[in-house]
């Protein structure tokens, strides 16, 4: 592992983005949704995609400098084209479209087509959250679930994320993944020679596995709930609800049609379909914050069946692992991250990101 | 197991909720909605309610012919309070109203607070559905689930539903409760002598069992996903979120504050909070309905991991059910089931149902 400033990850991204083209805000953008994602313990969403998102713009499946369009509109709705730009760039355009509906109507939906991939979602619910709304993102992805009973993936880990303020600076944040977990979950049992719980993953047969090198290379996920006996038809719905609201609502690629996410940007335009929903509280009963708030700290306080492990509340991970990052002022990585990065600062000639401590 | 005609089982539920004083209308619209469940396949939520529902009448807890009123309103939005009538009046008014509002302005979004239990929640997402929406529903519910690593119980079973119609007569349904099953299956695997499945239900110090007679006993559910490992901290979110949207946002009871549902209808009125959504897809992309039936019968002919056991899209099984139902023209129910509707109909003096066998 080593240790580097986070102002100079967000520099190093953001200068790796304008390199390849990317005007500056757009690239700052995108670059403050990565360093969010390492911020707040989420390395896979952070620099880890990078490359991925440099790779796009270098084949032309992204184009950065294009602009967001609204193709229709409606009091409280809007349907958005993003033009193949950057995750970020038609995320804000359609997340402050949203936020401002709410403010007038109580609501604001809007879908979006023609996106790249948009990070992770939690950060434009939270968007919605700092605004005093309920903030909702949904995004689709490139198929990795397999619904119950089928041998092989035919939805993306399409995660929903809720966000909401409550009174005295607590926080409401759910983004989550509609499979059990992330590939890079299996990555890391693999690496520990650990076998996989059960309920996670897919054999090429389509029979539950807990090999996890198996696991690592079919790449085929067990919705949330797992098995049909735990009732992984719910997570299975769930990730059909999100496509539901992304590419089925806006008529983006959707569920099995939308292309395998290559590190090489291969695959032409991803033509990902996202949802951003705000919902004004205010709207409702006097006292949404305080009740939020009341919630949250009678959950924290329940007595944990295991006195080491203290019930946590939607978001306190990421609450506390934004916080030690804050206070430490950097963000680690593991060894073969820096190296990658190191590789991607002399292929793009910019200055390399500089590592405090390794 | 005796059969009943399912007109049959309509009149008798409908003539109970008159016999306690509910007006006409009212009653048929709560044993609709009863019906329905059972016409489904989801018994629970059937027949089985009923005494239930007669019981809170006849405490005063329901009061079946009081009026819901609007509180609050935006263009989009409503705030309502159900006034402690049946679960299914105010779900209709609030419903009505959210499907009003989405043909304006794109959404309608529609908290209600002072409400009952309102039965299947998929009954409200479909109503949305069946007029060329997308129609979603909430509820909170009393206490059932288990934070994740918490002892003891603190949220319910807090469902969600999403319905939309397809072209081509196909529909998307998803009616789940958050919890990873109901306490209902719980009983079966009892009665069958069956031990559970891990990830179900929690001992009460706060331990996954696999003992379904002291599970059935604790009623202390596991949140969809199971224990922390398999990801069980993304149910809590997900019920949490229902609570946020319902009792948070209505000022309804909520979480841990709501009444434990007996039987006998004690514990004052329940002042449940829901929620109700309707978003017209009309207002983005043309040809919503053509996506959705294309995935819906993609997800449907994908290769099964057991050839015996087809994969279904979301809703199938409770589509199979009520065609089923309808060719028979009857309904099922356990013997149990008979026997307390024929000792309900003798308390309250109402024709008894009849059986068509037994």
């Amino acid at each position: 592992m080593g240790k580097v400033a986070t102002t100079e990850a967000l520099r190093f991204m953001t200068d790796c983005l304008k390199a390849v083209g990317t005007a500056a805000t757009a690239a700052q953008q995108q670059a403050d949704l990565l360093i969010e994602a390492d911020r707040m313990g989420h390395p896979s969403h952070g620099l880890n995609r990078l490359e991925f998102y440099v790779n796009d713009i270098l084949s032309g499946a992204c184009k950065p400098n294009n602009q967001p369009k609204i193709l229709k509109e409606n009091a409280s709705t809007a349907w958005v084209d993003a033009n193949h730009v950057l995750g970020a760039t038609v995320s804000h355009f359609a997340m402050d479209l949203a936020i401002k509906k709410s403010k007038q109507t109580g609501v604001g939906w809007v879908t979006v087509k023609g996106s790249n991939h948009n990070g992770m979602a939690g950060y434009w619910s939270k968007k919605a959250a700092d605004k005093g709304l309920i903030g909702m993102a949904f995004t689709n992805t490139s198929p990795l679930l397999a619904p119950t009973r089928s041998k092989k993936s035919a939805l993306g880990t399409n995660p929903l994320s809720v966000a909401a303020q409550g009174s005295d600076n607590e926080i409401f944040y759910l983004d989550m993944a509609t499979t059990a977990v992330a590939v890079g979950k299996i990555e890391m049992k693999m690496r520990n020679g650990e076998s996989l719980p059960k309920g996670w993953a897919q054999d090429p047969e389509g029979r539950e596995t807990q090999d996890a090198e198996l696991a690592y290379e079919t790449k085929c996920l067990m919705p949330l709930g797992g098995g049909e006996e735990t009732s992984g038809y719910k997570g299975y719905g769930l990730a059909a609800m999100v496509e539901l609201f992304c590419g089925i609502s806006s008529g983006s690629n959707y569920g099995h049609k939308i292309r395998s996410w290559s590190h090489s940007g291969e695959g032409g335009p991803a033509n990902l379909g996202h949802c951003f929903v705000a919902i004004d509280p205010e709207n409702f009963a006097p006292g949404f914050g305080d009740r939020l708030t009341e919630c949250i700290r009678h959950w924290r306080q329940l007595e944990p069946s295991n006195e080491n492990l203290p019930v946590l509340a939607p978001g306190d991970k990421e609450k506390k692992a934004a916080q030690i990052t804050d206070e430490n002022g950097t963000v680690s990585y593991v060894k073969q991250q820096l190296d990658s990065s190191a590789a991607l600062a002399k292929k793009l000639s910019v200055k390399p990101m500089k590592i405090v401590n390794y």
